[in-house]
């Protein structure tokens, strides 16, 4: 047999979705079916708002229905620091942590040579633009330890050099409530060569 | 900080559908704004489309646009013979292996006392009539292994003895391509109970 058409199509849908698969899709789709029309209503218009209502800031580049973002807009907010995040999920993990109070500077992208992706086509010169711009005190990058983001964090390095300015780098090392035990060589190695003293 | 609105709707509405955690749905949202509006506005078309045309079938209550559902009205299905299954994902699942080519009746549901669904609140007597009104030869009960589906097939099982028809039950045990060694001890008795001559 097979689906009957309109559950086919929406099953193909999910299925498109980063992280589901055939059988995830399908219990998503057969949801779908048993939920209150009103509420299938509603779930269609968030998709169809999220997607025209959000755009980026022209500034930082973060997801936002308005320009500049919310953060951008913030006066509570120090300006003169700015961290350096590879996505806007990477931005929102930070933003839980509470911890930190400044900007920020999505580059919507890691360099990746392999991916064909260049320091060009990521927001790397609208960072130095805002740097230039602005009185700018720190640049913190906190991007993937990851070849790509390792990359980046080198190549903006250099670049940054010459500004001047306090340039760090989020640490890399065992997690909290991990054991030295199971963590592997690398990031053993990177939590040595990254002691801080105390 | 907390999303910006659009965002933080359409991530609460992914997180309410079944598997789907925080994290996925803030994924899945994000991926969403990175999709053309083209294909938002059909994912978005599709639920809707999903939801208001998809019914059940008013014979064998499976999902489909039309009534009698497509498994019903295809002449080349064996007339004679019943399937019971607990919902429409499990007549999929048999319907994948393409060894069945009879009939399905899905109860939309299983006795349940703890959730207080009886066996009025399934489609049993709907079963009843079917077997009344036609002429079947075989009834295959295809329940879940769980308290529910025991309790379901056992009550079938009397309820359909005075019909004087062969009713069978799918099996239960070893699966293919696992070890014995690392079955659990009732599959295992299940699959001892359940041997068929060779």
């Amino acid at each position: 047999m097979e689906y009957t058409k309109p559950l086919a199509r929406l099953i193909e849908y999910f299925q498109k979705l980063p992280s589901i698969g055939p059988k995830t899709a399908m219990r998503l789709a057969l949801h779908i079916i048993k939920m209150s029309e009103n509420e299938v209503q509603n779930f269609s218009n968030a998709l169809i708002d999220a997607k025209t209502k959000i755009a980026y800031c022209q500034n930082c580049f973060n997801m936002s229905c308005s320009n500049p973002c919310e953060i951008c807009s913030d006066p509570t907010r120090n300006k003169s620091v700015i961290c350096v995040v590879g996505e806007t999920k990477d931005l929102m993990a930070i933003e839980k942590t509470n911890e930190y109070h400044g900007q920020y500077h999505v580059l919507q992208g890691l360099i990746s040579p392999i991916d064909g992706i260049g320091p060009d086509d990521i927001r790397i010169k609208e960072l130095l633009y805002r740097i230039n711009q602005n009185d700018i005190k720190e640049v913190i990058l906190a991007l993937n330890p990851s070849v790509e983001g390792e990359a980046t964090s080198l190549y903006l390095n250099k670049l940054l050099k010459p500004f001047n300015i306090k340039i760090t780098r989020i640490a890399f090392g065992i997690p909290i409530g991990s054991e030295l035990e199971y963590a592997d060589e690398i990031t053993l190695a990177r939590a040595l060569e990254g002691r801080i003293e105390i």
